[in-house]
């Protein structure tokens, strides 16, 4: 096979006929058959396959046991997503697996595939939940108590997939077993296109924080109500999320974003009662994220009381810098001939697991540079290049015995 | 029976326990429930009950015929609406006849009291649907075309709920039966309250468009992409609420509100590609909304511009200024005792059927002036003014057979 023949058995799966691209949330039905996807894969390769207590999937090469080489990413997707955010990183590691059988090479420790559990944080609103939740970064009160946009709440959606709840939670002794991770991912920007190179391994993960606000005003009839007087939260809204992109816009790598909405109720005839608007910061220290914050709420506060309109703002996460482990990915780079070294805005697993264990990426070339939308892409000849230089990865990090 | 206790019988109907209020949309289960209760309502009176082409319901004191004396309202609330906008005017006509038959009088002409199909527009988007059909405002093909939130054209509604869309369409021997409608309705101010009365009459409805822009970008990640450089459509949507606003603000009776937003596709750690966002304008004239259309969609085709974006602007709907029957009106708010008479920015059926017939409204004191929101209220004794103050307008009206 090929990683271009693994993705597009999936092709079909979970397709945003409104949005275009693909929508694929965390135990709805086309996860589900992802995840039957992933199985499928691993049986072909007879690698015996276990779901986590926090619904990560493992496939093993070799039995677990210390000093595991883990590869892998996700499957879920934002909304209207593109087709390799997560499921490149999982079919290349496939294809890695496949490629090193073929070879006749065996390991000489543990090598597992791992497809984390809602990375993309689209339903439930926390990212990387399921790496999280592994490591105990989450307790599992506060997951199970997480709602979707239907109401229904992850303890259910939990129950609904015939899964545990009472196993969600931390798992250091799997954590323990994990020597080294290494996620293989579609390039979030032009970095490698504009160098002309088809892969790059990760140097950092920006800093990055998400908040809730909502903006409550007056809901009255669109009609009757003169304009002096209302309180309009789509006003105050709009005036918010253009302070988000000012304040943003003063420091050179910062990025703040509104890119999600709801308005309640909702009606073209009427003021709106109610905004709730999603805020979305990065830059490159924690601090520099604390202070774009406080300076966008600030200015936000002012628009919002002068449209007499009331504000909260919640946290609902917040991922510091990760500056991934320079050894392992110097001798990764050079492993693959020298590739170059990128900072990225995008959070990752490989970024929240780096706080317990060696983790590394590997960047694969994305010519339109879009990411998070329809228009990412990747050349179906990178794709293999991935896989191959990801072969070699685990040929040199799994090839000798624990010391 | 009382208004007050025909209102608790549909008390529970619809709740919206997000929003909080009332959500009533055409033809599903909560507004289905109605028509029941309008059923059950007219058959205790003995009145005959007819749905017509269009969806719209009649219950028939006296065999229809010409010079009918029509009154109603609708069933239907925007999203997360009061209890009285639309059932109020359905039960007070309901309690008239009550009334009128208890006296033992009996009417000279047939009386029709009237639900109208999707006066909000809150489901299909068009307000006051089943007027404008009934009239022949809209063609058959245009409604049925028409599309949900979730995908679902009219026709499928239409058909989901067992009707027969083959007589979708105008209905002009209908409409020649009729020789006066009025319409009560809840106050959507607050005129009555400042002025210590219990009722009013209609001089005139503003004129009201409803225009849909949508916004398109670049949809790309919100933490790769650097923030020069990026289209994005909330930005702009954003600075064109505001346009709206301010543009409104210049004129003094003028209104514009953009009180429903759909971004697609919607997720926090992604810059969207696209944003509707709907239009509400009202003004004194046909020519003051034209003027105040244009005047903002230039502002708002410059902040689309500056960001990069594009912009589609279509009408959705256009109500000409509507000035009620005077004679009609004159001598309404004569039987009502000296009623004053208040123009309002709120579309009715009454304004729709006002082109065709004389008609005309009773407002009942709103003590809140809130309006398309859970807040709307009523008093309870001012209710059984308005439907004392109908029977005797239906008294009035329907007491002398046709000259």
């Amino acid at each position: 096979m090929s990683v271009l023949e693994r993705l597009e058995e999936i092709s079909g799966i979970g397709r945003d006929p409104v949005r275009g691209g693909y929508s694929r949330h965390l135990l709805e039905p086309a996860e589900l058959a992802l995840r039957d996807w992933f199985r499928r894969s691993a049986r072909e390769l007879e690698l015996a396959v276990e779901v986590d207590g926090n619904g990560n999937l493992w496939a093993w090469w070799g039995d677990p046991g210390p000093g595991v080489i883990a590869t892998g990413s996700h499957l879920d997707s934002v909304p209207g997503g593109g087709a390799y955010d997560g499921p490149l990183g999982v079919a290349s590691s496939f294809e890695a697996v496949a490629l090193l059988r073929a070879e006749g090479w065996r390991p000489a420790r543990p090598i597992a595939i791992c497809a984390f559990s809602e990375e993309e944080g689209s339903r439930f609103g926390m990212p990387c939940l399921g790496a999280r939740l592994l490591a105990g970064e989450i307790t599992p009160e506060a997951a199970l108590a997480r709602v979707d946009s239907g109401g229904v709440t992850l303890a259910d959606a939990w129950r609904q997939a015939g899964m545990d709840v009472s196993r969600i939670g931390p798992d250091r002794d799997r954590v323990a077993l994990l020597d080294t991770f290494v996620e293989l991912h579609v390039e979030q920007g032009l970095d490698l296109e504009e160098r002309g190179l088809p892969l790059a391994v990760a140097s950092a993960i920006m800093a990055h924080g998400r908040w809730r606000l909502t903006i409550s005003g007056e809901g009255n009839h669109a009609g009757t109500t003169p304009m002096p007087g209302r309180r309009d939260p789509v006003v105050a809204a709009s005036a918010a999320a253009l302070a988000v992109r000012d304040v943003a816009l003063e420091h050179p790598t910062a990025r703040g974003t509104v890119g999600r909405i709801a308005v309640t109720p909702n009606g073209t005839n009427v003021i709106a009662s109610r905004v709730d608007a999603w805020l979305d910061i990065r830059a490159h220290s924690d601090a520099q994220v604390r202070a774009q914050l406080d300076s966008t709420v600030a200015l936000i506060r002012k628009c919002v009381a002068a449209e007499g309109c009331v504000l909260d703002v919640r946290e609902e996460s917040f991922s510091p810098l990760v500056a991934f482990d320079q050894p392992l990915t110097e001798r990764i780079a050079g492993v693959l001939g020298g590739a170059p070294s990128i900072a990225t805005g995008a959070g990752h697993d490989a970024g929240v697991l780096s706080a317990y264990l060696p983790a590394a990426m590997i960047f694969v070339r994305n010519p339109t540079g879009v990411s998070h939308a329809p228009g990412e892409t990747a050349r179906d000849e990178d794709c293999e290049v991935g896989a191959r230089g990801l072969a070699a990865v685990l040929r040199d990090l799994a090839g000798k015995p624990i010391p």
